[in-house]
């Protein structure tokens, strides 16, 4: 543990460089192999689940304050000029702390575990919402097709809260990773299958969730054993797809 | 019906000027009574509604392609420079086409009917992501307290995909207004109350979200009639409020 900090003013400093570029680049991280963890939830998440950060980040102004809770959690502290922080960021509202963490090692598809899979769901916000929901109703283990909105960029990781260091998460997959899967596959339907609420659902499962425009692929809509509806008495409007995520992650998750 | 266009190229025109306005200011509907529905699929969502526009817009290059569909639905039609228009958007992938509409005269709350009641709901994707499931549920009213993000705001339009027009939307209510509800007032509870999986549900209803940080107020939370449970047997993570209203609404709305 050391509670000493580092004063960083330069902007043209190498690890306010990184910053900058894990910040406000969605696919740095990949290359970089480390995260940037904006704020003092996300950190508290972090270090709830066992993650030991290298660095952590703090404004200037920021620091007596947060010197206390986050002061010894990290290899080392390194405080920056508050101006050069809010440059940083590329969140609608910064924060004044944060940890450089390294990214997990990726791991492989478990066949026999519950799973979410992502088919190039776009927006932060609702992969996020998605994470937050696969994470409350155990589902361990999420699979994003190549093309989905980047896991560990700074807007997921906010609209997360946190929920990604609960779960094993794979990016980049393809339709034969989605394949290896041993436990029964549902996707929902606009138009045939089951009614959600009133079919029994299987646990473990996994659930496809698509693009928020298109859906599921074709390919991958072949892969699920069962089609599943969601009543919409109200009307032909679709749900949004988080939204229908989480009315069918709650179905088969908090049931069992 | 009237087809023929008007070209604007200023962009001090007071049309592009209101435009301007309503783009970008989410609070401007209020004082001008008018709405900006930017985009084809909006303006479709309004004309299946039975609404009909006082104004269509149209960026120059997008004329020729939309005139076929959307070139007799308004009383008159604008034609607007390229980059006028783009000038004009706030959202972050703007549309070349949009109607300006008048803002629906308020209505009174139904104590009779379902209800979704947002008490400071911030996030403009949260909010519309709730009306979709509002709308497809069969909660045909939506009573936002004051402190709500602004319904008829470009990104809340945006989100909610047209759901905004097949419901009843009341804005800035008070404490009072809720209390007016004869229906049932079901409230989320992170520790008490029965579980949403098992417990019967009322139909009508009406379900209370709150802020995606403090929740429910507690001077609203003391109308519910009954308090309710999601189990998350994943952990103590929370959900988005999007995704929390999604299964309570799904679990009320689709199985009546």
């Amino acid at each position: 543990m050391n509670e000493e900090a580092l004063f960083i003013a330069s902007r043209d400093n190498p690890l306010v460089r990184e910053l900058r570029k894990l910040a406000q680049d969605n696919h740095a991280y990949r290359k970089l192999g480390r995260v940037w963890l904006e704020g003092d939830h996300l950190c508290r998440a972090a270090l709830l689940r066992g993650w030991r950060p290298a660095t952590a980040v703090f404004g200037e102004s920021a620091w007596p304050r947060w010197r206390g809770e986050f002061g010894g959690a990290a290899v080392r502290n390194v405080i920056v000029a508050d101006k050069l922080l809010g440059e940083i960021s590329s969140l609608e509202s910064p924060s004044p702390m944060g940890f450089l963490v390294e990214l997990p090692a990726s791991g492989t598809v478990d066949p026999q575990g519950a799973a979410v899979v992502l088919d190039r769901v776009q927006d932060a916000g609702n992969v996020g919402s998605i994470l937050r929901s696969a994470a409350a109703f155990g589902f361990a283990q999420v699979l994003a097709i190549k093309g989905t909105a980047a896991l560990w960029s700074p807007k997921v990781l906010r609209a997360g809260m946190g929920a990604h260091f609960g779960l094993q998460l794979l990016e980049g997959l393809a339709l034969e990773d989605i394949a290896r899967l041993r436990v029964p596959v549902l996707a929902t339907s606009s138009h045939g299958g089951e009614l959600l609420h009133r079919a029994p659902m299987p646990w473990p499962c996994a659930w496809l969730l698509g693009h928020e425009g298109q859906g599921v692929s074709a390919e991958l809509e072949a892969l699920a054993s069962q089609r599943i509806r969601i009543a919409q008495p109200g009307g032909e409007e679709s749900l949004n797809v988080a939204a229908a995520a989480a009315i069918c992650l709650h179905a088969s998750g908090a049931a069992r």
